[in-house]
């Protein structure tokens, strides 16, 4: 209501100017309530942006004696944005609020940031500051270890650190207890809405169609993928993958690329998406596809809508709508014919003794050869989800205690055995290749990759759909029709919905294995003979 | 008192045993406060380490982008320091450990800890914390602006943020009220026991020296330094300064080189100690001589005794004291004729064109050429300090309110002809040259450069008297004597002492002129006739 609204006389005058007092009193309180909520919450995300800085100088450019500090002034900001996050003051905000929020459409922003910044509050509140502060400072010393553990193979040291990890684990599960599975909180963190079972049910589905493809290829004669082995520079294949990530939609005037051990994406700000490689020279393909994996997550975050900065709506969704982007943009993109149809012939320009004589097919089959092998981050699309049901599974085991950690690297081989018949010569490229069990609490950590994997195919499927000429576009090293799709029906709600609701609203149907099974038949049959389904 | 100390019978024992009792009860309430006074000063130290490396990051890799959301996430962890160094409860604790700091000897650790954590909580506590958050924010965006308008010598568009500036510094000597002049607060932040009285005498006496030898120098005949023009490829550059503060003592498992627009040293524990440098390619100077000055600040902060990390006595007594490092390494000891004995064939070698022919004392008198010129950092040691004097002048004009911000340019070019006979032809080489101006509250912020050349000299007599060595040492390259001097001397013991006592423990006397006067006279008078004294 309006002031020009009110040129009555009389009583019924009176009240309405008494009302419409009343109300822009209201309105006024709600709008202060309102500040005063965006105020705290982007304090808080101030401070995890100082964490994240931290953190990602901590995995590039920190000197070596820098990490025990560097742990302590981690766990002192985790530390205070738990105090903050579970300030009594923004629970009284919150509750305030609440009938503000039931007045609005539930799919308003404001609705949302209230609904959002609640499941926040009520979820830290369970969390003691005490078990933050541990935990993230172990998390820091633990990572640290790890890079030195893993390339001189020592599992040994590792072990009480991961001893300590599954006992936060625990730990933290019982903070919500009751719960079905001691993996369930952790679980639903990183993808709100899924438990152990559901993921125990969705991987069993999925394995069922795997198991019996990676057996049928297995028995096929190798792809030949030597063409990917050679001397390629370290600066020409960073600037090759840069230059890819630029013609993605990446902006460099928000973001920047540099080299790191485990690579990882990370936001600061919407003017401040970094991500991050790893680069080997022998080999081309490692430090290309882990920068477009990482950018496929920096465009989600730079695509994230700017009225959300500095609140919780202003990122990613779930952990595993975050990764069917990073799939997307590194798979069914950058490991695609259409891809490299334009790419090829720059990337031979680029290494032209190298890939001299090498076909565009030849090139094409090796990066996508299908083979049963040690390393996660390696593995094709195919088998990749084997790898993480079988992480999946030992965390499982890990948590519920039936597996102890000294025996970790026997289950590990035991499991490598069934469903890859492969057994690591060591524990590097055993159970020490993956930095999730090695930077804090364990549990809820993998099963982010399989739904990313699932989604990813289901969101390319309804952009395709909607945008038929995104393949032929894509073939040209044009990307903006994929882009501009994602980021209208994905990325700039950030955590606006839950992601069952954005998938649903996206690709109007739920998360399903339907469209992942067809493009991993319709790309792998093409040089494969498949089982019939 | 110990408990095997308590074997006596009968009431004696009684008594004794409770004073026993009452004093170890009185010692673990002591050490419990100590404890919890030792906790907060860390959370204050993490927090204002996290805040370091933000800012390091902003200065060297930050994406252009981010400026915006770093300005407020450097004011949020500001505003959580300043929130914390003024916790009533942290005043509480100082009080109630006052009775135990006086019964320690004043040159104690923890008294000394008490004294220094009591004079911050009493200067933070002036300070409102508004200001803390509202002065940083600004101190971000102006760099950020200054660091575009410079190259585009554009003073208008930082007219507004000098104005804001000059207005924050003198709100802050407000709340120092009453002050003898609105520069002293500032003044006495930076360099505690200074005053603007006592730093315009200190520059009346040091003016009446310089002036006569730089006007007896500008008589005679230039030195000619075309040889230090030329290319020089930016990594070697980059490579030797690294490689000469290596030798110095600068440890690179706890710091690093980066390059930035404005260099820099910063710390964010003991175990991480940068330092930033410039290239300029067409010149060999720059990049060497910045990152031997940044590598003095280092060495000192490297040298802090680890026992001080993360209080307030574990970083440098003073800008002052600070700067004689960085002065001491960058020109007496990396200007000097010993050093490039060593390093002169060293950079021969790595530069074999571009010094061909050019025999070392040429080289030695280019890099020590005596000359007017527009730019303070670019400037030799004899007319370096007439530009201090120059700005200090300008600054309390402008504190002051005679001089106004709109002309400042002119008031530039006035002073600049008076002292140096000289006018730059715009505002990047004139009132734009300098980051101090253009990042925060303006005052205090220059005297510590004289301040550092003069103790600089008195310094490394001290270290000569004691050690006759140092010179011999140095021109084979080695420098770990002076290093451990120094060490000894000064670095290792942090903020304990005041700089006043601080000189008085190392050099034997009060800062004076007399060393640095000697050491311009006797290094100059090798190659330029000066005036009789």
């Amino acid at each position: 209501m309006t002031n020009t609204s009110n040129a009555k006389v009389g009583d019924s005058a009176i009240t309405t100017s008494a009302n419409t007092g009343k109300n822009s009193r209201n309105k006024r309180s709600v709008e202060r309530k309102l500040a005063e909520l965006k105020r705290r919450l982007l304090e808080i995300s101030d401070l995890g942006a100082a964490g994240a800085v931290l953190s990602w100088d901590q995995a590039t450019y920190m000197p070596k004696n820098g990490a025990g500090a560097r742990a302590r002034q981690n766990a002192t900001l985790s530390k205070l944005v738990h105090e903050k996050s579970v300030d009594p003051a923004l629970g009284k905000l919150l509750d305030e609020l609440e009938p503000h929020a039931s007045s609005l459409p539930g799919d308003s922003d404001e609705a949302s940031l209230i609904r959002v910044a609640r499941r926040d509050f009520e979820k830290a509140n369970k969390v003691p500051i005490d078990y933050v502060a541990r935990a993230r400072e172990f998390g820091s010393v633990s990572y640290d270890a790890w890079t030195r553990a893993r390339p001189a193979n020592d599992f040994t040291s590792m072990r009480p650190f991961l001893e300590k990890a599954v006992d936060l684990g625990r730990e933290y599960a019982e903070f919500f207890a009751p719960y079905k599975h001691v993996a369930d909180p952790l679980i639903d963190d990183a993808d709100e809405g899924m438990t152990t079972a559901s993921m125990g049910a969705l991987f069993a589905e999925l394995r069922k169609e795997l198991v019996p493809i990676v057996s049928a290829i297995s028995n096929q004669p190798a792809i030949d993928d030597h063409c990917l082995r050679g001397t390629f520079s370290e600066p020409s294949q960073l600037d090759f993958g840069l230059s890819v990530v630029k013609q993605f939609g990446y902006d460099l005037e928000r973001g920047r690329l540099d080299k790191t051990l485990h690579p990882f994406c990370t936001k600061s700000s919407a003017g401040d998406v970094r991500i991050t490689t790893r680069v080997d020279e022998s080999r081309i393909g490692e430090a290309l596809f882990s920068t477009l994996h990482e950018a496929g997550h920096a465009l989600y975050e730079q695509g994230v809508s700017s009225k959300f900065e500095g609140t919780p709506l202003g990122t990613g969704a779930s952990a595993g709508v975050h990764e069917s982007q990073s799939r997307l943009w590194e798979n069914i993109v950058g490991r695609g014919r259409a891809f490299w149809q334009h790419f090829y012939p720059v990337l031979q320009h680029i290494f032209p003794d190298q890939l001299h004589g090498v076909t565009l097919e030849t090139f094409y089959r090796a990066i996508n050869k299908v083979e049963r092998s040690l390393i996660r981050t390696d593995a094709d699309e195919v088998t990749y989800n084997l790898h993480i049901m079988m992480r999946f599974d030992l965390e499982l085991g890990l948590l519920e205690g039936h597996l102890q950690v000294k025996d970790l690297p026997e289950a590990w081989h035991e499991r490598m055995q069934a469903d890859f018949g492969l057994v690591p010569t060591d524990d590097r490229d055993g159970c020490l290749q993956d930095v999730h069990w090695y930077m804090g609490a364990i549990g809820g950590g993998f099963q982010s990759y399989t739904i990313g994997n699932i989604l990813s195919a289901q969101f390319y499927a309804a952009a395709i759909k909607a945008r038929p000429g995104i393949p032929s576009e894509t073939a040209t090293g044009e990307f903006c029709t994929l882009h501009d799709w994602l980021r209208t029906h994905v990325y700039q709600y950030g955590r606006k919905f839950k992601p069952t609701e954005l998938v649903e609203r996206a690709t109007g149907g739920e998360m399903n294995l339907g469209p992942y099974l067809c493009y991993l038949r319709a790309k792998y049959g093409e040089f494969y003979r498949l089982p019939n389904v």
